[in-house]
């Protein structure tokens, strides 16, 4: 079996995934994703961590004839992706800067809270814990910012869509998982809207397989 | 008043203003930090927020003749500053991409949690919170990742000090205050002693004003 240029190990449940996955489909990339146990702690292996000291998924492997390249982190590999596809990339230096600015504002603060919290609240079950509450109301801090950079704007950085809108709408889509309700967020529910259009759009639960046994 | 060349919005008691503060102090720069009254609610001013939505130090601004530039996020003023020194860069295009996963780490996980848990604990002085005990072990559990691959290794990435280690070790000159001796961390703390080592190097509070009034 011809193996894709691309492979993602991967789960549907995470937004990290979710940013690669989606931006592998929109630059109509030749990749299938590989499906991580992260329920069954396979993040947590030697085997995984041999790959990836930091036990996170996603791991993107581009296979090429003179070697493969296995990457981590999904803001490492959407700047990857965005210079060998030559889309969603910065216009200018400039940019470039600014994208940065925003994909590590995502790690750090939007994602990072919006990620732990909704791992507390949905898939741990435990939505009244205090942790849970702390990380939510850190969450919406950052929604809120969000929400004042895109007044005005139809993408975060310039005119066009780039890996930082890639990067934070990771677990946007989700929004009953976060209790938020984008309606009370104007400029964030326009601008998931822009991404919604974006020529081969889909959902987490179309691009990966889910890990969550049923 | 001459100006200096740099100037830098920031407040001793925060480790992500340190890392840019360490950074110029090591790159010879001529610089003077402006203090940010962080406990008066200055990050959250709506004068504060007109120069940076998220509301967050520190933000350089380069005075230049040719027009001012300011930055912030400290993970972009590294990489900018290690374009215009020509310092503590990646040595080529992957170690750039191996750079930027470990800053990324760090926003996310090590600083992010760190950050977040020392202010809970130290500065809100809520220690037995389960906020803080929850992000205390996330905290941890970073520690183990950056423990694990230091072995064996003089610096983060290659064989020189490049901007990941400065950011990672934003807060780790403070061990005190997140509860952790480094003794038990045998690499980190060999790791940090070579930080210490390099010329130039001050701690946080000999390079910017503290904003706690005592």
């Amino acid at each position: 079996m011809k193996v894709a240029e691309f492979t993602l190990k991967s789960f549907a449940e995470s937004g990290n995934c979710y940013k690669v996955a989606l931006m592998l489909e929109l630059c109509g990339a030749d990749w299938q994703p590989e499906k991580v146990d992260f329920f069954d702690g396979e993040t947590r292996s030697d085997e995984f961590r041999a790959d990836n000291v930091m036990g996170e998924a996603p791991i993107l492997t581009h296979h090429k004839e003179d070697g493969s390249l296995s990457l981590t982190q999904s803001g490492v590999i959407l700047t990857y992706l965005s210079r060998h596809f030559d889309r969603f990339g910065p216009a200018d230096e400039m940019d470039g800067y600014e994208v940065l600015r925003w994909i590590l504002f995502d790690n750090h603060k939007l994602t990072g809270y919006t990620g732990t919290a909704r791992f507390l609240r949905v898939l741990m079950n435990k939505p009244d814990d205090p942790a849970t509450q702390f990380l939510h109301g850190r969450a919406l801090n950052a929604y809120k910012v969000l929400e004042a950079h895109l007044a005005g704007r139809d993408w975060v950085v310039g005119d066009a869509p780039t890996i930082a809108d890639l990067s934070l709408c990771g677990y946007l889509f989700w929004p009953e998982h976060m209790g938020v309700d984008w309606a009370d967020y104007p400029n964030i529910q326009r601008w998931l809207a822009n991404i919604q259009a974006l020529d081969g759009w889909k959902r987490p639960e179309e691009l990966m397989p889910a890990a969550l046994k049923n």
